[in-house]
């Protein structure tokens, strides 16, 4: 995985993108969480070359974003998510609720996140920490500080 | 911008990528929504080389996420978010949240999301779109769907 530049910007989203790196990450994250832990799985989920998946699975398990544990009765390994890799499922939503919404393509697969009792559609959404109430786009406000 | 295998995935989330592509054009879009508008700003902001910045500016404008628009009484061009672009905010609120909670490093910048008017801080969560609820994500079920 190459450095780039923008690891330098003090930004938390560059520092993301930094680790998250090329665009094969995210798309293995995606199958992680959805399941997929064999070697042979991402492949055939993703088509590419044994070599990049590799390399792409080693960088991962070295950010600590999934965990390589051995498959008992076999000699290959299970590549599994860790929290840090759970807590990427609301940027995989993200990308598939806006590619959803604006990639409108004849036959492309839909996302749909339910709420596993009630069924209802979920979607993502800002979220009012103190009153747990919906809070609109427009009304936000970013701040940036200096971390003490 | 190169086309990348990963573009023919029957995927929102790989379309979504195939989009936005490399990095910088995150960090671009970024800008926008933080409200740069002039090549200049963009420039100081990102520490790109001139043609690298204006490729990316093209892609964007492109794909409809930005619009180029003349400054009056200038020779010089504002580039502004679309209503494509604004949907983008919760990707980079979601890549600024994890880099905030998993990338440790001293002094990073943190960024925070406010309700304007209360000044609650916000999260980005799942919302249950009937009940308007926050749902949890071990609650959450992804279902994939062929579009209709």
């Amino acid at each position: 995985m190459t450095t780039t530049n923008y690891a330098k910007l003090n930004c938390p989203v560059a520092k993301s993108l930094s680790i998250l790196g090329d665009q094969w990450t995210i798309l293995i994250v995606r199958d992680a969480l959805s399941g997929l832990s064999r070697f042979s799985e991402y492949r055939d989920s993703l088509g590419i070359s044994r070599n990049l998946l590799s390399r792409r699975l080693q960088h991962l398990c070295d950010e600590g974003i999934l965990e390589r544990q051995p498959i008992p009765g076999s000699k290959r390994y299970a590549y599994l998510p860790t929290a840090k890799c759970r807590d990427l499922q609301s940027i995989v939503l993200t990308m598939a609720a806006w590619g959803n919404k604006w990639c409108e393509e004849e036959g492309l697969t839909k996302v749909e996140c339910r709420d596993r009792q009630s069924g209802n559609l979920v979607k993502i959404g800002f979220i009012d920490t103190k009153t747990k109430q919906a809070v609109s786009q427009k009304d936000l406000t970013i701040v940036r500080r200096q971390a003490r």
